[in-house]
């Protein structure tokens, strides 16, 4: 039993949410593996000593984010995680999956200057041909690639992430906070396509596998675009989510 | 001369803007159709009685678009035209996609009343087994498929929608004008996936063509789920576009 956190009744976090995130850090942390039962509802209550109500909800909580599914008659188990990332907001994939108890490390595959081809040039607003700095590196979530990133940004950023942590570390987080940079707004195009060429080996994929492909565009906060890059997952193992209202106030 | 309509130069929309609007209505109805190369600056200038600035401002926001392309020396040339709708809000397909003037009509494959399985049963929040209305269509986009649309609903809207036209109607706008619902939120989740089964044959593809996967999860106002529906679209066929803001007010 000592291997069980205790939850905090006296907390304003109620105690569900409490559960639930105790739950899904075990999840994700392998305590309770994947294709796993799941205690079922009343030893839960048991072991964390709250009410069947209490765990239900948490159940239900996990359940809709997909980290647990049931097969009735038979109970409830562990669902081999799919990452995803809310796209509501704008983040880093290392920024946005750390709060979700994920650890994101990269492989940096190369770092160069290029003179922009036509398309990062009109993305950038500079002249075709203009050096920038191309940056290819291979995401890895709990170690295993989900996806590859290139990156152009202009010659001067360039150069002052040639000299960052690009194996940790967002590059928006590195342009914030070394570059002095503050981030608007990113365009973003999403469409699927099959893998082929350099994305074969760097993701460990079989031609043809499905990839989500994500073209990103991402604006300073003076509306100067900065950074484009081409965001390739694995379609099996990375979901994008994000909420559309139908009434906006714009 | 005489095919090519007139700009209206004491309108208030901006020269540019309508030269924009008339040069891709051309394009998308193929009378500058798909890898033929545009007239130049100066024959455009000449054709619709404008100055060259206001020809590089109308091609330039029509290459932004990704319904022209350049070719270093040779000149501007119609990209085929790959279709995108932007999800910065919530709508239907048609209702999008004809604002782009885009054609959208369906092909309604299958109209019937099931039981509710686990999943189902999840995202509509009623008990497994209920009975719920499952419609499948193919969405055609200028009469070319685009996409399968799998939709469950309640019972009681499934019998109002199938009374309705589903074949050029968006269910977002029956829902609205014919049953009466005030739609609210969708949560959305996006990956990619290899097409197989009733895919092939619906779409017109091989199997193994990437397909970009939406399971969309729509709520009336008060917040509670009455559409839930899994969109499969051909990869190189259609986008999905949206805006993310790195500050947001919530």
């Amino acid at each position: 039993m000592s291997k069980h956190q205790k939850l905090l009744p006296l907390s304003p976090v109620p105690l569900y949410s409490q559960l639930k995130e105790l739950l899904r850090t075990r999840i994700l942390d392998g305590s309770y593996p994947a294709h796993s039962q799941m205690p079922s509802e009343s030893e839960l209550g048991a072991i964390y000593k709250v009410s069947r109500i209490t765990v239900r909800q948490a159940l239900s909580d996990l359940h809709k984010e997909g980290l647990i599914f049931k097969i009735h008659g038979k109970g409830t188990f562990v669902a081999k995680p799919k990452a995803f990332q809310n796209v509501s907001k704008l983040q880093g994939l290392s920024e946005a999956m750390s709060q979700l108890g994920y650890e994101v490390l990269n492989q940096l595959l190369s770092f160069k200057f290029v003179k922009a081809d036509s398309q990062v040039a009109n993305r950038l607003q500079v002249p075709e041909g203009t050096k920038v700095a191309e940056i290819k590196r291979i995401r890895l979530i709990n170690r295993e690639p989900v996806s590859l990133e290139v990156t152009y940004v202009p010659q001067l950023i360039g150069e002052q992430l040639e000299k960052a942590d690009l194996i940790t570390r967002d590059i928006f987080l590195i342009l914030e906070n070394d570059c002095g940079v503050a981030l608007g707004h990113a365009d973003l195009a999403i469409d699927a396509v099959s893998a082929s060429g350099e994305l074969l080996k760097a993701l460990n994929i079989n031609e043809g596998s499905p990839i989500m492909r994500i073209e990103r565009l991402t604006h300073n906060a003076e509306g100067v675009p900065i950074d484009f890059e081409n965001l390739y997952y694995r379609g099996e193992a990375f979901q994008y989510r994000l909420r559309i209202d139908r009434h906006t106030n714009n």
